[in-house]
């Protein structure tokens, strides 16, 4: 279980750096910007919770070896994106990148709840670890971010899945029952909203 | 005295989430950004100011009704917005944006001077806490930040504001006193920049 | 040394407060607006890495005199920037502020070895310290970040820099040994990189 969990991580972050490596070579960034925007796409989100919540250590300098990856990742991202192109790894992205969100949303939700934190306050963190690391990497790049544009639902379904998890807790459900069936709402609404074409209103 | 200052302080959260409401709109953003973007403004210098002084719980932490009342503003001003933009509306969300910088700005300096800064970086933290919620929004909605363009003075008033401050607690007049005096020193001052057109040079 | 170093620190605020005036004066900012971007661009890597490993107090809290001096600096920008346009005060900035960006790194790198961070982290610490000033700069000037750019070689002679540092460090050198060869490598080859057109691939 936590085994799965390690893998679940690790296949979210790929993903979110992915995103990252694709938008700064979009805008003809050097490595160094690739490097960066890769890593603030990947980590940004829980960095942001931790220093809201004041946590520390940060999960990636506890985990060195998570910013070594996304560092190694910049270097072949170079020679090796462009074969990435084709629909099969789009799709793989998609499906890793609904994972990520939901993995995100649902432990930054449960990190609050240890914090003692106010049952909006939970699901707001939630929310933040799961979509502001690709906020940031929009700022990074200029363009506003692609969570608030019209586009398929991303930040609602995070939502929906923090929801769950508060629902859960105060069900007194075990943190392992909230924490996977959070990720599976997140993550399936997301392949949902991508699949249906759903979007918010103004 | 303590419930009139809840009265400025509700007032000037409301009219910040607005001019985020007002941005995020015409970006043609959806709820979520429009969510986001008006928390941010109302509460982003605040919460600047906190993590560089390591203030904890933060402000909306601890109130989570105010973030529940901005994510209602929120979900209302889709329908309710567009009926808001009347010229009496306008000049009320002018008056409580003034009379909310002036808070903010205020009791930024006053809680930076609880925390033993000294004098230029107390009168940094009130300017922080008035202006960057904007500086932020601006910077979300892919914009220069409107206080650093040469509009109407704003950061200027504040920044008086914040100088009437010390001065009064360096008299050794009563908080409430120096409080009161700095919340309509900056009000009138940037209520008089609107009405004259008063700008800085370059 | 220990004079020579707060000569050379200076130098280094100077030079980077320097290149914000230049940003924020293109974008025909007022007053207001130069002092921030100065700052941020001055303080901007050096606060973010002391909220990263949560820091206290801030640099520019304890030495509130270098604060007061962009701000002095800001206020003359304004009649003296347009006269310092020549090319000698065009190769003076560009020779402080690569001392600056090695200054920077060195202590952000040896900072964070003094926090017991592991090794790779010492290094994101140090190129954070050195580069995020004008990262910020850029962000707040509505850019994308000229270091993330395919210009000549600004990141990449930090990471260098700081990796030198660490390596001293394991060799078992005086920490004034590391730090002045530290500086020294990021610095003369950011210079190299300027007078080389020294460029990384994408």
């Amino acid at each position: 279980m936590s085994t799965l969990l390690q893998v679940v991580e690790a296949c979210g972050i790929i993903a979110f750096a992915c995103s990252g490596f694709v938008e700064a070579r979009r805008k003809d960034m050097d490595l160094v910007g690739v490097f960066i925007v890769a890593f603030v796409t990947a980590f940004g989100g829980g960095t942001l919770r931790d220093m809201l919540l004041d946590r520390r250590p940060l999960f990636w300098v506890e985990h060195q070896e998570y910013a070594i990856l996304v560092f190694v990742l910049a270097l072949l991202a170079g020679p090796f994106l462009p074969h990435l192109r084709s629909a099969v790894a789009e799709k793989t992205i998609v499906v890793a990148d609904a994972l990520g969100l939901g993995l995100f949303s649902a432990v930054g939700t449960s990190l609050a709840l240890e914090a003692q934190m106010p049952v909006f306050i939970c699901v707001m963190m939630g929310v933040t670890t799961g979509i502001f690391g690709g906020v940031l990497r929009d700022v990074l790049c200029n363009e506003i971010p692609m969570v608030f544009r019209r586009e398929q639902l991303y930040a609602t379904c995070s939502l929906l899945g923090c929801a769950v998890y508060m629902v859960l807790e105060w069900l007194d459900m075990t943190s392992a029952v909230a924490l996977i069936s959070s990720i599976l709402v997140t993550s399936v609404l997301r392949l949902l909203a991508v699949k249906m074409n759903w979007r918010l209103p103004g």
